[in-house]
């Protein structure tokens, strides 16, 4: 199946991190101790880490930043995208990318959270997103 | 809303990271071009991005490895995970760690796409997941 159960991000202070999720975005933990918090996504749980634990966990030798990768974000509307950077950016978010409308559509902005993992805030008129907010390839 | 609607990976080698995803996990690209390969998750889309396209894209300076950040797959049994790791091991995946019963329950490994970002591939019999693979905290 082609299915991801979980993305965990390495964080170095826990109440940053909730900080830029919890007021930032919104978003409210569905379970949290001393060392993580997780986030019921759509489908799919986020989970922010203490970086020592994951790399433990993980056996990695050493995890650096910024990593290759980035998340996305959908908002419903254009008008949507520019608010919440600016908010992001007001509970510990660095702005990367102002928002702009790219080659493909939509119109998007990037920001760094608090331990530097980008996320992009998108507007993407050629994805469908239902109601739970899954997001399928296509109209 | 708690949204995800993307994970993008940076890689260096299209080719070598279909094979990773499409012979390994045995994922069906819902959309490739000659930069961008999406595959169609359980309410979210996986996108294997050419590096310097994201990092232009990102407005980003650099982008190091590893990341500080993990995904997770699930498979529906314990016996399920060791056999996946070793799988994907013959597709161009290296094991971080082999897999092991952790203190919170359930049986997981951990090992690294080709472009070194991690994947734990985990057994958790304490998250249900439905049949379309989207997973929610708790039973």
């Amino acid at each position: 199946m082609q299915q991801i159960s979980v993305i965990t991000l390495g964080v170095r202070d826990l109440a940053r991190s909730k900080r830029f999720y919890v007021e930032g975005f919104g978003w409210k933990p569905v379970f949290e101790n001393n060392e993580i918090v997780f986030y019921q996504m759509n489908g799919l749980m986020l989970g922010t880490w203490l970086e020592d634990k994951l790399k433990a966990d993980a056996r990695r030798a050493e995890l650096k930043r910024p990593g290759a990768f980035s998340l996305a974000h959908n908002v419903p509307t254009r008008e949507g995208v520019a608010p919440l950077l600016e908010r992001l950016t007001q509970f510990g978010g660095t702005l990367l990318k102002a928002p702009e409308a790219p080659p493909h559509g939509g119109f998007s902005g990037y920001l760094a959270d608090p331990d530097d993992h980008a996320w992009e805030i998108a507007w993407n008129p050629a994805w469908k997103i239902d109601a739970e907010g899954r997001v399928h390839f296509g109209l």
